[in-house]
């Protein structure tokens, strides 16, 4: 593992060069988040013209700070990086502790103009000069939750309690603005995602994909790796890579530019080639990288990963409350080619008999059940333990419209109790949607505030369980048994 | 158009027999729905044991009541049907005033019984004998937010001041479920979604979807029908209904029983016989009926045709104020095999470069920009004027993750100001992202409260759009001109 890469999660201090007071800029927002997450160690916001940001001591320039510093976050206008350089340059000559620096301004390389391209050089020349590594530029900067970093400037709204809480998703962006809207999304959920260590990348001008997937790989609070990738000159490399860490842990990814218009806009983004979609998409297959297709699905997936147990094996229970939303995810269950219905047995269908309404329908067709709207908290309970008791079932979908009659804050809290049951869904993921918009806020909130994720449609379920089901698949066919190494 | 059925949606008074003092009773959401929404009307609880209930006096029989009574909802146990259609006929041997019977109680013909069967032929057999049209049973009711009724028991949450709302959307649900979510997941958006009118036909025992199509037709507040659908015995005579709509209104369906499994499953829940799903595609493609594949397809596609003009080509521009989301915006656009990207002139590219940041992405490839996130509102608000003036253009996907230091408010503000300038947008649609989750609601609200429909994704927007095109593209096949009849 790269130490000096390690100093991007984990900093002895951290100085900020272009803090600003003012709220419309990046610069302002760097501080507020670097201290809202609670970072442990000194900052050292750099600013010509004030004397405190934030109520913390400002400095003019980098090489005049007393004290270590290992991350410095750039997010002055690109115009004076030449002389930021120069001044950092001083500080190495003298102290030399700096080992990462995060760039987070833009007008650099990806510009394509001759300035742009002679920033970025001077800004990689001095980095390498000194051995410092370089993430960006133009990228909004790292987040690692653990380790209470935070030099992004997304404004997230994420609670501060939910800062610190220990995930173990990691994730790699090539889109500044594609990991804001991942950030934001994740931080509206019912209980707002914590990502492990969250990094956008920009111009790559010197860290990259590999270099952090391979941190990653040996990262043991990391469980699952997530990806928004538009394109990477090395592919073979970079399949490479993923093929090695796919075996210990699942990679998500959500590979843009699959169209040839595009991977244009892709070209002209990033300066990335795409490469041929096809090729992705056949070593993504190969290598057991779990590609989706949208936003939504990646954050459901990455989150099916994290806080479920893979399943063992494809044979997944639909129990429904309600007749349409179970034939509404039936369709797209059978869509998923790699699922299947279980054939509960008779005992399983007698004991289900006796717990439900009249009204219910049992296993028909087979692997579906609908306890209907008639079913009050025990019955939804109830019927969830004897589907998952029966041994031919591997994982179960369940999906409730909370009808106005039933108390959803009861059901969320006997599920929550159901599923933290010693061996009730040890080995048998399950994926919870209750389908009623904000009115079932609570519940869901209830949920996933201990750990269970809910979806919010059925369809979302399906893929989520489709997915695992798919890794699940994969590491069988190496001759591998994830979950021991990856869900300890 | 049928003059009972009229009653349904602005009944001379309603009668709800099996009215509740418990919040836990469906007979109690009832009744205080209908209070909420502010029916103008009389309203009668029926109820042997309760003196008043939320106020009102209670009768312990239809037959009590003096006054004229136009609507009947029954949300007795079902066991007491007898007992109730006996009442109702001495009522209209009385004063033969019902119109209608909203039968919401289930327990009847689909639990496929001996019992459900009688009790449901008993209900049936009234209401002919004395010309009542019957909705239901096992249905949740019925909505009209222009005449202000509501005998839904699904607690909405929906705010006061959206109910009563003009909205060009009617609504025909087979499942009950489904109508629920649908009703609760509109009502979560940053602007309520409105129904014009909503129904949920339960087990269509009388009223049917070519009833409520056909009144659908005729009524001038439906701009749009939506349909939920799982099979219906007359096909032919439903798609022969369609067929005519279709030439004066859009038809969006979700219709589910896809698969052979979730056509078992469909059977068992309505008993309809779902039919060969390849046909009723067939029949949807040829006839210009919208067909979606997911709920929240469905509701923006809705929104879209109620609230954006009907595009006069296919020709879309995608104006994305960052990469990542542009790209990944291109994809879906071009798996969508009926948009195009317009060609615009090289004026409207010279403008475009005089009003956009030096880094912006202009045209590479054509039909498409990248403002960057250095744009303001300024930029935001000037590229899609120039964009929208280009006669090449036949609408707008415009995607924006407003960073932490662009002003929201401002922003949404402008918007709204440009798009109701006269001309600006007149026949040409603009589907507008925010993609920032609950970060961005406030902008959201501001667009969406001016009648201004907002995507969560990216991906949301290219779907709206290409149904639109589609209805184009048919209207025009069929040498109708929509706009004029459809959205005056």
């Amino acid at each position: 593992m790269d130490k000096n890469l390690h100093a991007l999660f984990a900093p002895e201090n951290i100085a900020i060069v272009g803090a600003s007071s003012n709220p419309q800029k990046a610069g302002y927002t760097i501080l507020e988040n670097l201290k809202n997450i609670g970072y442990p160690k000194k900052i050292f916001p750099i600013n010509k013209f004030e004397k405190r940001l934030s109520g913390i001591p400002c400095f003019e320039k980098l090489s005049q700070i007393p004290d270590t510093v290992e991350l410095v976050v750039l997010i002055t206008p690109s115009e004076m990086i030449f002389e930021v350089m120069e001044d950092l340059s001083k500080r190495m000559e003298d102290k030399g502790d700096v080992k990462v620096i995060v760039c987070a301004a833009a007008n650099y390389g990806e510009t394509k103009t001759e300035q742009g391209i002679a920033r970025q050089n001077c800004l990689v020349d001095t980095a390498k000069k000194y051995n410092i590594r370089l993430v960006g530029p133009n990228c909004i900067g790292v987040i690692d939750n653990i380790n209470r970093v935070d030099t992004t400037f997304v404004e997230t709204l994420l609670p501060k309690q939910s800062r610190g809480k220990k995930g173990g998703i990691s994730f790699i962006s090539q889109s500044g603005a594609v990991a804001a809207s991942i950030l934001m999304m994740g931080a509206s959920q019912p209980a707002p995602i914590s990502m492990n260590k969250f990094i956008s990348i920009g111009n790559m001008a010197d860290v990259d994909f590999i270099d952090l997937l391979e941190y990653f790989e040996q990262d043991i609070d990391t469980h699952v790796i997530g990806l928004y990738l538009e394109g990477y000159q090395e592919g073979k490399k970079l399949m490479e890579t993923m093929a090695r860490i796919t075996r210990k842990k699942p990679i998500v990814v959500l590979k843009v530019g699959r169209s040839e218009i595009g991977a244009k806009a892709a070209n002209s983004h990033t300066g990335s080639l795409a490469g041929s979609d096809a090729v992705y998409d056949g070593a993504f297959r190969q290598f057991g990288v779990i590609r989706v297709e949208t936003i939504e699905e990646l954050l459901d997936t990455l989150q099916a990963f994290d806080q479920c147990v893979l399943p063992k094996g494809n044979r997944i229970f639909i129990l429904s409350q309600a007749g349409g939303p179970g034939i509404y995810c039936t369709d797209s269950f059978v869509a998923q080619k790699n699922l299947e219905f279980p054939k509960v047995c008779s005992k399983t269908k007698e004991l289900l008999a006796e717990c439900l309404p009249d009204m219910a329908n049992i296993c028909s067709p087979e692997g579906y059940a609908d306890i209907t709207a008639a079913a009050n908290v025990k019955h939804h309970i109830e019927s969830l333990r004897i589907v998952l008791e029966d041994t031919s079932v591997d994982g179960v979908i369940f999906i409730t419209v909370v009808p106005t009659f039933l108390p959803q804050k009861e059901l969320a809290e006997e599920l929550v109790k159901l599923l933290k049951e010693k061996n009730v869904s040890k080995d048998k993921p399950v994926y919870i949607c209750i389908m009623a918009g904000n009115y079932v806020w609570q519940a869901r909130e209830i949920l996933e505030k201990n750990g269970i994720r809910t979806y919010d449609t059925p369809v979302d379920c399906v893929k989520a369980a489709s997915h695992m089901v798919t890794y699940h698949q994969f590491l069988q066919s190496r001759g591998e048994d994830g979950n021991e190494q990856i869900f300890e």
